[in-house]
C-alpha cells in the first residue's frame, strides 16, 4: 500500500502518524516531530525531517528508539518491514553454527553498547554483514552510536522510498550490469551466456543468469530496482563458446573459456557497469558508468 | 647420466644400443636402425632417426613396439621413466576412484584398439589426460594408431633431451610467465603476491607462489625447464593488497581486491605470457610473448 | 516541404509523380511505373518500388536516366537537391587545382563508360570521392553500370527520407559518438575538450568539438542525424588537462596530453562509438556499440 | 679518448687534472680540488667529489665558472665537448628567426642572472629547451641558480661518462622501446612497420625507422645509448597493412590504418617502453618497462 506525498501533505496528524510512524519502527514521536515541517516538497524533504526528528531528539530518547530495533537474526523482529528485511539476505535461514555466530556478535555488542547491532540488511551481503559486525564491534561507543543512527537512516529511507511516491525521491537503488564487446570482430557479443555469483566465505552462489542480446548486453540488469548488496562477486562470461560458435581457432583447450570477472561493491546505491571486451587470446574489464 | 652426442656418435653399435634403447622402451631394434644413419649432427636428428626407424618398421613390430609400453597408472611401468612420468601428473598417487575410472577407460581403449593408451604424460595435467581417453576412445583405430606414435614421439624426445647433450637440442619445454604493470602509477607492480593453480574438475590446486620483483616480473617463470601441461589453469593476484600499500583509495571493500585469470595451456613447447596490466577500477590480460 | 506517406497513398498519379519525381533527378517515368504499386505499406516499400521500375527499364532508358545527372563539380546541377548535395562536400569551392582535377577525371571517366560518374557524396568525404574515382575509373563498364545504379540508390534513398514521413523509413543516418572514461579514478571523465577532424590529404580539418559531460560523453554525437562520410577521422581528447585538474602527477611534461585516435568510417548508415579509456599513463580504445 | 677509473686514480695531479679538467670546461681548480678524495671507487663518485668541489667553492668562484660556459647556440662554444653537444639539437643550424629568438631570450637570461643560461642539450629537444628558457627565466635568482649548478651536474656526468670507465658509472642513458603484439591472432605482429618522430612545434619530423621483428620487437631500441631527450613523440605503425596481409576483413577503408601513440618524455635516464596491443578494432597503450 502506496501513499502519495501530495496525501501525506493534506491529511490530518493522527493519519499522517500511522501512515509514516511504521518505517520509524513503531515511533509515532518522529512523525510527530516531523509533522510540523509539513508539507514537504520532496520525499527526500519527508525522509530528512524524520531523521531530522530522531536527531535533534535527547540521547535517552534516541537510545530508546534504536533499542526498540529488532536483533539481527532475532526471534522478534517487531515489524514486518523488519521481517522482509531480514528474510532478503538469508537470516532467516541461518545453520545453527552460523546462528550461533551471529548471536555470539549480537550479544558481545550490546553487551558493550547496550544496544542491538543495527545494519540496513538490504545494503549488505551476508559476508558483508559479518565483516561490519566484526569491524564495529572494536569501536568506540561515539563512533557507534552515530553509525546506528546511520543506518537507521538507509533502513528508513528505503521504508519510505516503497511506501510514498511523489516528487524528489530519494536515490535507493543501485544498478549492476554488463557488456560483451568482441573486439576481435569489432561488435557485440551476441548470444554470450553470463553468470552472475555473490561470493559466501570461499564459496560464489549464483545469483542471475543471463544470455547478451544483439547489442552484447542484457535485456534486464543483473541487479537493479534495489541497492546493491555491498560484497564480494563474480561474473562468468562463456567466450570459449561464443569464439568456437564463431569458427575462430584459438588452441586445444582454447586459451579463453569462461573468463571470470571477479570485484566488489561499496556502494549499493551507486551504478557499476563492469564490461568484457574480448578477443579468443585477450581481455580487459574496467568500472565503467 | 647424461652422454654427449659426440661421445654416441662414436660408440661402437653395442655401446650405442644401450646408451639410447632405453628412451625407447626396451627396443634395441629401434636403435639398431637407427645406427646407419650416424653420426648425427644435431640431437633433434639422432631423435628423428629413431622415429623414422619406427615408422619404417612393419605394422606387427609398430604394434609391439606400442604394446610393450606400461597401461598409464597400471601396476607394471617396465622402465625407471615410465615409472616417474607416470608420478609426475600423480597417476602413482589416485584415490581408488579415480583409480578405478582410469582403468575402466583403459580397458575400453585396449579391447578396442588392441594395444595400450599412449599418452606423453608429461605434457598434460591429470584433467587433460582423463579429457584424452575420452576424445581418443571415440576414433577409428588408423587415427588413433598414428596418435599413439605421435605420443611415443612426444615421450622419447623429452627422454632424449634429458640423456642426450649436444648441438641442436629438440625444443621439449615451454615457459610460463607473468609481470604486474600499475597503469595507475605508471610503473611495474612491486611486491605483488602471485598464485598459479591448476585446474582438477571443479577446484584448483595451488602450484606456485612468487612475489613480483623490481621489474613487476617474478625471479623465476612460473612454470619452467619442462613442457607445460595441456590444461587449465588460474593466476591470482593480490591487486588490492598492493593499492592498498600504496594508500590509494578504491571503495570499502575495495572493487578489485584478488584478481583471477583464468586460461588454458594447449602447447607445451610454448611460451606463455599473462601479463595483468592493473588500475584499481580496471585491468586487462593477454597471451604475450 | 514533406509529405507524409498516407497522403501519398491517396493522392492522384500526376500529384503523385510531382511529389516524389524529383527525388528521381526529374524522370516522371519512374513515379510512373511505381505508381502500379501503391499504395506503399512503408517509405522503403515505396523507395523499392521505385528503383524497381530504374532496375527494370531497357538499358537505354537507364542510361538516359543516369546520363541526365549532373557532373559530380559541373556547372549545370539540374536539380536544388542536386546543387545542395555537391556543397556538402565542399565540391562548390574547390581550389582550380582541385576543380581542375577534379574534371580531368570526370572526363576520363565519361570518355571511358559514357555516362557521368554518379556517387551519393553525402556519403563521402572529399578524399573519399577522389578514392573512388581513380578505382572506379579502373573497372570494367558492366561492373561499374552496377555501381552507378547503385549509387543513383543512395542517393534517392536519402532524398526520399528527407521528403516523406510515415511508417518504415530507410535506414539513412548513421553516428559518431565518443565517452571518456577515467580509469585511474574508476569514474567518467568530466569536462575533457575532445575535437573531432576530417583528413583531407595529409592534412586534418576540424569538424566538431565538445566537452565531456557528467557522464563522461558529449551531449550530442559528434556526428549524427545524417550518413557518416566515408572516410579518415581523428579524434583528439585533452587528457593531460583533465589528470592535471585532478591534480594527479604524470611527470613534466605529462606522459599524455592530447591523446589523437585516428580511424576510418566505411559503413555511413553504421554507428561508430569510439571510446577513450585512460589513466595518465595508459589508454585504449575501440570500436563499439 | 677514454681513460681507465685504475689508470686516473694511479696518474699524478697534473695528469688528473688534464684528463677530468676539460669535462668541467676548462677549470682546473674543481679537479684539483677533488684530487683530495683519491681514489675513487666508482665513476659515480669521481663524478660526486668533483660536483662536491663546485658546490663547495665561494659564490663568486660558482659564478665565474657558470659564465665560463657557451652561450646555447652562441658563436663561441670554448670548448669541443660544448659545440658538439649543441650541435647535437640542432642548435647549430638554426633558422635565422629561431637564432634571433634564442639570442632574444639569452639576453634577456643574462640580463637578469648575470650568468649565461646552462641547459644540458643532449637531455632536451629543440622545443623542450625553449620551453625551459621561457619557464626558468621567470623563477628567482636563487632558485635558477641552483639550477644551473644541476644542469652543469648533467652536462658534467654525461662528459665524464663518455671518459672514463670503470665501475660504477653513473645511469646517463634512456631507453625508447615498442612492442606490437597482435591480440586478433594471439601472437607478436611481425614485420610492422614502425616510425618513431620528435615534436616540434606543431610539426613531427621523423627520427627513426623499423620493422618489428619475430617477437613483435625491433631490433634495436628505437632510441637507445643516450639521454632520451625531453620533449614529445608520435609513433606511428601500420596495422591496416598488418591486418591486410593477415587477409583480415576489416572495412573499406579498415576501421585502423596508421596508428599514432603520442606521448612525452619526462625522464632521459628512464626506461619508456610504450607498446602497442591491436586488434583490427581495438587498440591499447601504456608505460610499460
Amino acid at each position: 500500500m502506496t501513499v502519495t506525498l501530495a496525501d501525506l501533505n493534506r491529511m490530518d496528524l493522527a493519519a499522517f502518524e500511522v501512515a509514516v510512524g511504521e518505517a520509524f519502527e513503531v515511533a509515532p514521536w518522529v512523525a510527530a516531530a516531523a509533522n510540523a515541517r509539513r508539507p514537504f516538497a520532496t520525499v527526500s524533504d519527508l525522509h530528512a525531517a524524520m531523521m531530522g526528528a530522531v536527531r535533534a531528539a535527547p540521547r535517552e530518547q534516541q537510545l530508546a528508539f534504536v533499542r526498540n530495533h529488532p536483533d539481527l537474526a532475532g526471534k522478534a523482529a517487531v515489524t514486518e518491514d523488519s521481517q522482509r528485511e531480514q528474510a532478503s539476505v538469508g537470516l532467516d535461514t541461518l545453520s545453527p553454527k552460523a546462528f550461533a555466530r551471529f548471536h555470539r556478535l549480537n550479544d558481545s555488542y550490546k553487551a558493550k553498547f547496550g544496544f542491538p547491532f543495527m545494519i540496513c540488511v538490504r545494503r549488505h551481503t551476508r559476508d558483508s554483514i559479518l565483516e561490519q559486525f566484526e569491524r564495529r564491534l572494536a569501536r568506540d561507543p561515539e563512533t557507534e552510536f552515530a553509525q546506528a543512527l546511520q543506518e537507521v537512516f538507509y533502513i528508513t529511507r528505503l521504508r519510505l522510498a516503497a511506501k510514498v511516491t511523489g516528487e524528489g525521491m530519494p536515490q535507493v537503488n543501485g544498478r549492476l550490469s554488463t557488456h560483451v564487446l568482441d573486439t576481435h570482430a569489432g561488435r557485440p557479443a551476441v548470444g554470450v551466456a553470463v553468470e552472475l555469483y555473490e561470493q559466501a566465505g570461499e564459496r560464489y552462489h549464483r545469483l542471475a543468469t543471463a544470455i547478451t542480446n544483439g547489442d552484447g548486453r542484457t535485456d534486464q540488469p543483473l541487479i537493479g530496482g534495489r541497492p546493491l548488496p555491498i560484497g564480494g562477486y563474480e561474473l562468468r562470461f562463456a567466450v570459449g563458446d561464443h569464439f568456437r560458435r564463431r569458427g575462430i581457432e584459438a588452441g586445444d583447450p582454447p586459451f579463453l573459456d569462461v573468463v571470470p570477472l571477479r570485484f566488489s561493491v561499496a556502494e549499493p546505491e551507486g551504478h557499476y557497469h563492469v564490461p568484457l571486451l574480448c578477443t579468443p587470446w585477450s581481455y580487459s574489464t574496467y568500472r565503467g558508468s
